[in-house]
This record gives structure tokens, sequence and C-alpha cells, in this order.
């Protein structure tokens, strides 16, 4: 059964429909990986054994009575906890709403229904989806699943270790400063930010209004393009989401990339990054060219400002959403993101409309980037998973080193609202780790405003053209993971 | 002479093709003109006597020699002083920059050049092109042409009145919170605010970073049409210049308006406006149906909080445009001014964020509005021009009260960026006014992001249909103005 719990979403919809899964099987066999790993990865906040049970039941009866309820006809989706749906408790990571259900569904989760899929469970993250590396102080530390004692990433790290676990078919993460690429990259799977407004955020609670994007997080890009198919689209509910065409972005998925521009940055991407990851990364771009990609340098001499600009919109966004809460229950917030919000409550309209004018000049240098180029690649994070020892709840002085490197390369594409994917392109070998595999190194590549489907092309093709290092020791690694707890004499 | 004062820029640039007019007799009656208003009208900062009689012989030796110099060849266009021309000082309407000259020319300068115009001078307005009503406190009051005892409407106020007495063929302003409309609306000409990012401001002197336009004010439909064709289009230095495709606005002007659907907005436009105002409006508004536009009530309860939160956004932005500078030289700020940026400064962070959020709800609702009408019809100024008296230098509470209703009906587009045209649509009768003809004033017209051909479509119909207001009434008025020197015993 181990098959089904990494196959692709296209291979499980397909043998579901030929009847050689059966949606209650495939939930039978989550819900029981997701008890079996739960103890190790703590990846769920609140999983839905009975309803994605009841689910699979309904899904089984109408694939018998010959209704195909979609692409994602009975697969176990899991979400961040900040997404809501109706009448459970959606805690943002957060002690505020555990008491609370919201009293109807996030846009996303309507359209995952529609599709088909079972909402099999919630998934753990840093508190109100702000951070990357601290652990949760309400609900306590994802686990990454190669090596327990490094992170996840974050904020999506729950999401991240489920989708890698083989504890769902696919996952939805939230990306405001990295917080789908980081876990995607440092978890070893595809993570796709896509364009500011491309999906809707009504019903996922807001980190910063003008950054926050939601996204799918997946074991393969083809099933990360098959859930844009479900997802991407204009609601007029949400004050951001943009009235675009929607492509087929599965259709022509397989085209060559051959004649493709690629960037590779001057400034910046590449700057204070790993060397072990660093060659990874340009072993990954040796093979895109190996794939007819022409590959130039390009000059980006005010990203350094940019990724500082983001912090002081990010802080002063997330602040304005926190403040009444935060004036009334100070305490009730962990030290790391009180610190944070407070730091943005302090900020002067001054300091934003600075902020604002950089962003404009950086978007400037963006927008001449890409009449030259049709993505820009780097290293998603700079460095693999770093030790969950080396960050504690207190959001000390080694938290706030780390958190700036790593959300190095991707916070400034939240900047400009641009879409972006994190794939897997090989591993770093670490010393006295858990992981006999190394850990996961991904590769982040940003196209222009609605350009998802290219960059999903692009990464396709990578990821075809390389299944050694990804798809093959994954499937191997997700398998020991998933046995590790009868093996290992500390894992009860 | 007179005829060629108040001419049409088509009918003087046929007229100077055709050698009927030369170059150098319209720009030594234009600067006599000018000569002879200027102790009345205070209407500019600089008057570029001799440059422009060199431009003048140059122009008129071009067309000997058979040389069309562009659409504009040979006619004088007046600059508003926040817009840089190389080697000459460029105020503001603030002393600091009294002593310094800019090294370069605004990009609508050359754009102007290159079409043939000759800049004839710069004109006066408010400081830092921040008010509406208060006197310039450094190069005092412009009088408004048809009754100099009330204001021409900030901040372009010294463009408008040199376009209606004649000072000039057509002028720039700039529109920051209704700054070419306002005047345009009580000094009773046409005045086009262009979609953001429609014109570069490239060397124009910020006021607030998200609302600055600048835009075309002439006395007919068709010559802004024609000021739009020489400015409209991408420039790289501005970084919120858009690159949109430029459409030929003079290109089918005249084509039919029957079967525009506008909309009459039911909240916020209509309220407070004086009873006359508004009849002369609903009036307007009956002429565009004779003409077979398709009139509809609006909804839009948005708009209250839009016009609050503007004036956030433009205080705070002005705030940090200008901090160095007032904390260096508070005393030489005009306490008007000061009071503002002061305003500006003291905001948060918190406090600029929620007015984005607030201003993106409102966008929405607009979106919506586009989807419904092509247009939206409103006052462009609730009340007629006040009188100057009611507004001191000292930016007191009659000045407070008479900002945020001046400004009503247009701050609130600067907002979205929308593009909209006052366009003159009657005369209000005021007793013991030094106007026999009254007090003009102006509709508006507002449309969805780069309509602005849709919009003088409309706004030309309208003109057409209506010479009685309009150009005849005006043609009787401006002759007045600038004959009254030899027949007012008060004038010298």
């Amino acid at each position: 059964m181990d098959d089904i719990l990494h196959a692709s979403i296209a291979q499980l919809a397909a043998q579901i429909r030929r009847s050689e899964i059966s949606p209650v099987e495939l939930i039978e066999t989550t819900l029981e990986t997701i008890d079996r790993c739960e103890p190790q990865l703590n990846a769920f906040i609140t999983v839905f054994h009975e309803e994605s049970r009841e689910r699979a039941k309904e899904a089984e009866a109408a694939i018998r009575g010959g209704t195909d309820l979609g692409p994602l006809h009975g697969l176990p989706i899991a979400l961040k906890d900040i997404i809501y749906v109706e009448g459970t408790r959606s805690t943002a990571g957060s002690n505020f709403f555990s008491e609370e259900s919201p009293q109807f569904d996030a846009a996303l989760v309507s359209k995952l229904r529609d599709a088909g899929a079972i909402i099999i469970g919630k998934t753990n993250l840093h508190e109100f989806a702000f951070g990357v590396t601290t652990e949760n102080p309400h609900f306590g530390a994802t686990a990454n699943p190669w090596d327990r004692s490094r992170v996840p990433g974050g904020s999506s790290g729950g999401s991240a270790a489920a989708v890698v676990a083989g504890c769902c078919a696919g996952a939805l993460g939230s990306d405001t400063g990295g917080s789908i690429r980081i876990p995607a990259a440092v978890c070893g799977h595809v993570g796709l930010k896509p364009t500011f407004g491309r999906i809707s955020v009504h019903g996922v609670l807001a980190l910063a209004q003008s950054l926050d994007t939601v996204g799918p997080m997946c074991r393969y890009v083809h099933d990360v393009a098959l859930m844009m198919n479900c997802l991407a689209g204009y609601d007029s509910r949400d004050v951001h989401s943009a009235n675009q065409p929607v492509p087929d972005y599965t259709d022509g998925l397989d085209q060559p990339i051959r004649g493709r521009k690629a960037g590779v940055p001057k400034q910046h991407f590449f700057d204070n990054v790993d060397p072990e990851v660093e060659q990874i990364v340009c072993e990954a771009i040796k093979v895109l060219e190996g794939l007819g990609v022409e590959v130039v340098e390009l000059d980006l001499p005010s990203a350094d400002a940019g990724h500082e600009v983001t912090l002081t919109l990010l802080t002063a966004e997330a602040g304005q959403f926190h403040q009444e809460r935060l004036a009334a229950h100070r305490e009730d917030y962990g030290v790391d993101v009180r610190e944070l919000l407070e730091a943005g409550l302090a900020l002067s309209a001054t300091d934003y409309v600075k902020a604002v004018r950089v962003r404009e000049i950086v978007r400037r240098e963006f927008v001449g980037a890409f009449e030259e180029v049709d993505c820009i690649l780097s290293p998603t994070a700079p460095i693999p998973a770093p030790l969950r020892s080396t960050h504690d709840l207190s959001g000390g002085s080694e938290s706030n080193r780390i958190r700036p490197r790593l959300t190095r390369n991707t916070r400034l594409i939240n900047l400009l609202g641009l879409p972006s994917i994190s794939v897997p392109c090989g591993f770093v070998q670490i010393e006295n780790s858990d992981s006999k595999e190394g850990l996961p190194v991904g590769l982040q590549i940003s196209g222009p405003w609605w350009s998802e489907k290219t960059l999903l092309q692009i990464a396709h093709a990578y990821e075809q053209a390389t299944p050694w290092h990804t798809v093959k020791v994954e499937r191997e690694a997700f398998s020991r993971v998933v046995k590790q707890r009868s093996k290992h004499p500390n894992l009860q």
C-alpha cells in the first residue's frame, strides 16, 4: 500500500476511476499513515477521521454509480490550518480560535470539494503563519520527515511534512514571504506560490494583505498543475482577486522547453548560499541548459533593497491586522510573533511609504528583466533545513539570524506578487544526520505575473529529466519515514 | 487678434501651417496678453519672453522652409511650475527652489517640444501643489478670470486662469486630488486627469507618489485629445509609468455616443452639492441622454470611505517626500501646507495600511460599476469658485471646511488612478459678482482605467451639443477679461 501513499494525483485519480483503488481504502490507508506518523511528525492540528470516511464512502458510491466527481475524486487533501472549513476550528496556529469555528468554507475549499477532494485534516503551521523556523508555541514543532531533529521550514511546515510522508495526496499552504516554497525546498517536494490574486484568499486568515497568497504543495509538478486547474480564478469576495483568464495548466505541460530563456541573478540570490546548495542548484541549471534553455546572467541591483523593505510591509500589515487583538491579549501571543507584530505597529506611515517606493523601483527592474528572460533561477532557500535546536521559542538571536537568511530568495518574490515554484533538485549530505539520503534542496523558478503555466512546464521538464535525485530517492525515503516507527527504538 | 487668443489648438495649428498666422505674431500677441493680464490674474511665476520669441522665429523659419514641426507647431503652452524645464527655476510655489534650476527637462516638456510647442511660461500654483483654496504664501493668489474676488481653484489655478484668459493655447497641470479638474471646473475650461501612469511624471516634483498625475488643460475637448496624442506613453524613468498601448485620441473623437451607458452615483457625489450646481449638472446629464446615452443610477456605498482615506494616503506620502526638508526648514513652509505635512508625518504605518485596505474595497466596487457603465457623471466641484476672502494664509477653519468639500468628487478618482475629465456645463448666477455671466460649473466624466478616449468622445459630443453655454458665453467673457484693463478703472 505504500505506493498509493506516494503516487501522483493523476495516477491515483486514474486508478480510482478504473476502480483499481477504492476511495475508502485510500482514505483508510491515509488515516492510518497519519496516525502512525503523527507522534514523530506532528504535522496536523486536526484530522477529520470520521468525516473523511463518510466522504470516502460517498466517493466510492459515486464511482460505482458511474458519477465522476472531478479531477480530485476521492483524494485526501490537507489544508494549512488558516484555511476555513465550515464548522471546524481553524486555529491559525494560535490559541485564540481554538473554541470557535468559521461559519463558511474558504473559497478554495469549495473549489476542492467541487473537484471531488476529501479534506483529510488541517496542518500545523507557525503561529499566525508568521515565521519560518521557530516552533509553534501552542501546538509544538512539526518535524522534518528526512531528519526529525530539523525544522520542516515555515510557515506551511505541517502541509510540507504531510505531503512528503504520504499523509495526503496534496496540500494547500499559504505564502506571504516564502511559506510554501521554503518548506517545499527543505522537505523535498514541489510547491507553487501563484501570482498575487490568482487564487482567492477568501476564508484564509490574513497575514499581510499586499503579500498573501495560497497555493498547492504536492509531490509532483503535474499534481501542482492539476490542483491549479481546480483552484485558479476570479472571486469577487477577495478584493485582490484578479479577473485574469485561467489557462489549462496540465494541457501542454510536457511540451519541450528548448528555446526558453532563464536568468541567473548576479546580485542577491546567490549571496551567502551554502556552497553545497549552490553546487546542487548550479547542476540543476546545467540540466536545464541540457534541455535547451538559454541561461543568461541577470542584473537586479535593487534586489537587496527589495528584500529589506518586504519585511517593513509584512510587519506593518500584520501589525495592523493584529492591532486590536494584540492590545487586548498580548500575553497570549508567542514571543517571536509578538515582537514582530510590535515592530510593525511601531512603524510610521513614512516608513511604509518609503518601502512602497522601493517596491515600485524593484518592480520596474523585474519588469525589465522579464523582457529579457522567461524565468529567474535561484536556490529556493540558501541552506538546507536548520536544526530545531537552533530555534527556541524566545525568538532569540539565532532565530533572528536564520529567518532573513532562509527567506532571502523568496520574500522578494512576494513583494512583487510574482509566481514562483520550488522543485526538488538534489540532496546535501550532512554529517551525523538522521537522513542517509541527506537533506533536500529546492530550485526556485520565478516568472512574470500570470506565468504559472510556463513555470510549471519548465519545472516539469526538469523533474522528468532528473528522476534519479527526486522521485527515486524520495520514494525510498518516504517509505523509510513511514516505516521507521517499527524500526527505530526511539520512535514510540 | 482676440480670436487667436481663444481659438482652438487645431484651428491655430491649421492657420500656422497655411501661413495665415505667423508664429511670431501669435507668440507676440500671447506675451502682450500675459503682460496685460498679469497685474490682475497673477497666473504666472515665470514668463519666457525672450526665449519664446526666439523659438517663434525658428518656428516661422521652419514653416517657410516647408518643415512641419508637429501638431503643436509654434503654439504657446504654459506649464504649472512644478514641471522641470532645464536651466530655469521650477519653484513648485515654494521659496526653496527659487535659486536653483533643474538640469533636465521633464519628460512631457521634451514631448511638447518634439510636437513643436513653445513653452511660454511657468504658472502659479498652491505651495508644493498641495491645496485647492488658500493663497500661495510666496507668490500670491491667482485670481479667477471670471471674478477676481474668487479663487481659480487649485492647485493648478495659474494654468487654468492662463488658459481661460488666452495667455496660452493650452497648459499642463498636475492632479493629485483634483488639481486639474477643480480649476478647470471653476474657471470654465476642459481639464483631463489621465489614468495613473498614462503620462510620465518624470521631472515633475512629487506630491503623493501613488496619486500624482499630470494632464492637459485646454479650452476645447479636441485640444485635450490632441495634447494627449503628444503626451501619453510609456517612460522607463517614471516607476509608475504604464506600458499600455496609446490610441489616437483625436481619431473618431466625433463619433456618436448613442448607446453609451453612464452612471449617476446614488451616494457621495451628489451629497452636499450647491442646488444651482446640481440643477446645471442634471441638465447636462439630460443633454447626454438626448444624445442617446443611457443613464442609470449607480450604487457606490464605499465612495464616502474612499474620499476619507485618500487624504490619509495623500498626507502620508507628501509627508514622507518633505520629511527631511520640513525638519530642516520648518519656518519656510506656509502654515497651511506645513500643518498638512505634519499631519501626514504623525500617521502610523497602521493608518496607512488601513487606508490601502479601503482603497482595495473601493477599487473592487468601481470595477463592478464599470462592468455596468462606460462612465460616471457628477459635478466636478459641488460649489462654484469660493471667494478669496474666505481663504486666508493661516489655513484656518474656513479653509479646512472648504477643502474637503471642493475635492469631494475628485480626490476619490485619484485614489483609484482613474481617468476623469471636467467639461464646462453652465454658469451659476451669483449676486453682487464681478461676472455678468455668472460662475462656471464643470461636469465630471470619469471612466475605467485607460478609457480616456471614450471620456473625450463623450465630453466632445456634449461640448458640440451645447455651444450656447460653453464656447459662446466663454468667448465673450474671455474678451472681457482681456479687455477689461482698459475699461475698468481699478485695473492698473
